[in-house]
């Protein structure tokens, strides 16, 4: 069995967008619905106060979703990790679209935990 | 500012390790206590009721740790997130004392956000 993760950075969003926790639950629900992800139990949100940033975490039982968002820098770090492999998404429209995001950097591994 | 993150995976450890909430608990303890991260509430801990196996995400001030343990599998996969750079752990000696692994592999990765 072979795991697949995704770590993204996203560039260029309007602050707004970053400090916006109905974005962020659209940008995670989108994620989830377009994929066929389970969640289990809701997403965890935490924003903090100084720069009104939030990380979000949402546990599925394919594996986890989480962000941060950075919006004094005008981006995020986004990891998707499913405990099989499947096709992503357009990360890079899905996330001009729902964050505003001008440039979208894309780094796929594959995470192997079965050897036998 | 650039983050950091460790994908890490582990094998050989006893099955009762990967199903026990305890040691895993003390496990997430240990990397925040000895990387000095400060945790935002509690983790949230889920077991799978078919394998037994967790799924465990702690949210921090300095961004995240996860686990996804597969007993059937004997392994795991840990991600540990920190927002700035730092030194990470022993991560083999860590993970065989503390979850018995007899195999652990290790990719750091660097996460840019800021690029002004």
């Amino acid at each position: 069995m072979t795991g697949i993760e995704w770590l993204i950075e996203t560039f260029g969003s309007p602050e707004t967008a970053l400090r916006s926790e109905t974005s962020l639950r659209i940008l995670f629900e989108s994620i989830v619905t377009d994929m066929g992800l389970k969640p289990v139990g809701p997403p965890v949100w935490h924003q903090f106060p100084d720069t009104g940033g939030f990380t979000g975490i949402w546990l599925l039982q394919e594996s986890h979703l989480t962000i941060h968002t950075f919006p004094e820098f005008r981006s995020a770090c986004l990891n998707v990790f499913c405990c099989s492999t499947r096709p992503g998404l357009d990360w890079q429209t899905r996330l001009h679209v729902l964050l505003g995001a001008t440039e979208v950097q894309v780094r796929e591994f594959h995470r192997l935990y079965d050897r036998r």
